[in-house]
């Protein structure tokens, strides 16, 4: 009944844009396949709001056909350094999953790129997960990414319509990358990183990126091991 | 590691409380289990927004251990009669999915209840899915509620922890049930079903139930199929 993405069809997708290093070469990733690509970026009390600036210079530079903003009302359930303006975001290396996770976060964003997937006749759920330097989050494995297309294809009118056959798929090109493999596919796809923003906890009026945090000891380790010139401004 | 539960000890339960009628007796048989109910009632831009006072009557009514409400940004989605102002609510018998239908709602709405279950330490999530009467929503039947299940123990911590013993559990006691069914039984636990509404066009100043809408007809048919005396107002 429902035809299979072939030749000359062009595929929508719904991509999870945040504005840090990884969603960016996503998109990117998303864009050299040919998709028709919306994106999706969530404001959820995150500290690092500059992310959200650069959600937006990424997807204009990078050739997005829709962006929009989400807000999602994860402060009323707590819980996450990030969200949480009483917990301290930690600089030391974590053991085992760290503090700065938001439970259940990519659960959310990928069930809200379902919704938006299922209107706008999107057939695909790009996101930057991985399962490499992961800091230890259970919902960037790839049995987390299987379950939620397995369940996207049952839970929505599309999914019931086209099956026994997949009408969802959840793309996560970095699942298996390190940081500097994403780095190197990003500068091939041409990618500015200068662009986005990985720091969990930016200061000054510039909104420098800290240098200590977890997100940015992974992504200042990763442009050295590509061997690409870090163009983050570090405080 | 993590302790089955056992003889003596409470369960936490997140319970969705909508102010309809099955999501009341969802909440009347988890206090009758002994669980500590954790209530989350969801503003979406429905048009029914009557239904939010019946949670919180519900809510209170039922002994509720906790009641919250959470906003969830479904309009920038569009797509759905309850929530898109500009699409009539149909009033004859649907034909398939119903114009009704609202992307991804219960994916949705139990990402959210698990994120707040793994904050406070919660393994249950309650929620009153029907497969019967269920007007053709593909997200109301046995194989979406297993799959999130699954979804739900493979992207948080807890399950992670608990793994390979499920931690969460979801819990839709209604699923195979009549509305006639759900009556009885709720009639049995001490629910007031005049606190609730289902009507989906409520009018007037006092938000009468309209009688005519899919919403009203099978709850009209269930207390007529049980036998019980039907306490909503009708316009």
């Amino acid at each position: 009944m429902v035809p299979a993405p072939g030749a000359g069809q062009v595929i929508r997708a719904v991509v999870l844009l945040s504005g840090g290093l990884d969603s960016a070469t996503v998109l990117a990733a998303a864009k050299a396949e040919g998709r028709t690509c919306d994106c999706l970026t969530f404001r959820y009390g995150q500290r690092h709001a500059v992310e959200l600036d650069a959600a937006r210079r990424v997807a204009e530079a990078l050739g997005a056909d829709d962006h929009r903003y989400v807000e999602v009302d994860l402060g009323a359930v707590g819980g996450s350094a990030l969200t949480d303006s009483s917990i301290e975001v930690p600089t030391d290396a974590p053991a085992g999953i760290p503090i700065t996770y938001v439970p259940a976060r990519n659960t959310l964003f990928l069930s809200y790129a379902l919704a938006y997937a299922e209107v706008a006749e999107a057939r695909e759920l790009w996101v930057g997960v991985n399962a490499v330097d992961y800091s230890g989050y259970p919902d960037c494995r790839p049995e987390f990414v299987q379950a939620f297309e397995t369940l996207a294809n049952l839970a929505t009118q599309r999914g019931v319509e086209a099956a026994p056959e997949p009408w969802f798929r959840v793309r996560a090109p970095l699942i298996h990358k390190t940081k500097a493999e994403t780095i190197r596919w990003g500068v091939a796809l041409g990618v500015d990183y200068g662009m986005t923003h990985s720091c969990y906890d930016p200061a000054g009026p510039d909104s420098l990126a800290c240098g200590a945090c977890d997100s940015c000891r992974l992504r200042r380790r990763g442009f050295e091991e590509a061997g690409v010139d870090d163009p983050t401004s570090y405080a």
